[in-house]
């Protein structure tokens, strides 16, 4: 039986979702929970993707195959009380047994949170402290340009080997926070994200706000396939993994 | 000359303010960093009062002397550079050598945040995870009972000695979070709450909420002065000092 997880996670505290050696990391800690749950009979977990470390998600989603027919209600209570306080399993659900976490997504939507106004300790690790003005209708203009399909190769990881750095990006806006306007919300809405995307385009655009680049620039630096064209890369703490979308889920 | 400083802090890491041995106390971290900024000269800080361990503040106030006329701007930004980033100097300004931040406080405005929906890992340091509705009539009821000036013994830590256990409560509210409507917020308005007064008001406000006391039964805890008669002590997280009153400040 194939069964798929909707998790949210504080990444404060972890070494990002995969699994490392001598690490704290929020695959291991949840496929302890399950393989003990399953009598120790080892379970993996296949996510949507991989987060980084101190990156946040809200619904990240990832599938486990267990012998046995469980009830998927009475499997999320016990997780919940066996599952350290910054991981919180929202829902199991039966799939097929050709469902496949990773291999079909469809859509993937991230967000990046950022403080304009002034240091708030309570958000150190949930906001990007900026603590800076920025121009949020260049940011609107440069966001455009990202939007479609493009080669983002000077957006990924330095040295990241794909065999296709093309990806989709159906949506990619600004807002402010509702509850606080000192907060600039970002989201993206893509086919997929590679290692560092979100958080490069996320950096560059901040240039972009803060007048140190063109609104032009982006379409440069897309063109050039080359990571040092772009900008820094955002600390993590302000991204969260918002949604994952399948066919029929 | 007498500074005042306003800080706020994240009260999740520290073994609360006051100072301790061996314990990461706020007052410890200040005063460690007001003496390597006064040439090692050592400073002490003198707060309104305590919080404890896991209380957070979003305006703190304590007092210090230094020997010299200090750029208080100055100042701040020197402390803000070298304190961790769970505390967060406001402001600094220069007052009377005879105001005194504990004894001159006329009133103090704690506020109390508590989730009735569903478990939230992000806010588990910063909202009380009660994930359990509450009738926020009756609450607000049995939070008029409060109000006024009582001994307040039966909601003060057990055998906390005191000379007198009367304080006055000018204003005991509950509200909807504007921003989530699944996050109430108590506040308390008073001339001072004693150790664990707030959180023991909060403990047994839940209990009324949650249909396991009656309004009327406020009345009668107050009257027996006896902390047994009162609820549990609500949990540290949840609670913030919001304000400290004084007199033309």
């Amino acid at each position: 039986m194939r069964y798929l997880m909707t998790f949210a996670y504080d990444g404060t505290n972890f070494s990002g979702y995969q699994k490392q050696p001598d690490k704290r990391t929020i695959q291991e800690v949840i496929e302890n929970c399950l393989t003990k749950l399953n009598g120790n009979i080892p379970v993996s977990l296949h996510a949507s993707g991989r987060t980084d470390a101190h990156v946040h998600a809200y619904a990240q989603k990832a599938h486990f195959d267990l012998e046995k027919d469980v009830d998927v209600n009475k499997l999320c209570a016990s997780l919940h009380q066996m599952l350290p306080k910054d991981i919180y399993v929202e829902k199991i659900e039966e799939v097929d047994s050709n469902f496949h976490a990773r291999f079909h997504v469809l859509a993937k939507e991230y967000i990046y949170k950022i403080n304009i106004g002034k240091y708030n300790p309570f958000e150190r690790e949930y906001v990007y402290q900026y603590n800076q003005k920025l121009d949020v209708s260049e940011i609107m203009s440069a966001l455009h340009n990202l939007e479609g399909t493009h080669n983002f190769k000077a957006f990924t990881k330095m040295d990241e080997e794909k065999e296709s750095y093309e990806r989709t990006i159906y949506k990619a806006e600004i807002k402010v926070d509702e509850a606080n306007s000192d907060i600039l919300i970002f989201s993206f809405l893509g086919t997929g994200f590679m290692r560092y995307m979100v958080r490069n385009m996320v950096g560059t655009l901040i240039e972009v706000g803060g007048g140190k680049r063109e609104v032009k620039d982006i379409v440069a630096i897309l063109e050039s396939e080359d990571r040092c064209q772009a900008g820094k890369t955002a600390p993590p703490e302000g991204l969260y993994l918002k949604k994952v979308y399948y066919e029929n889920l």
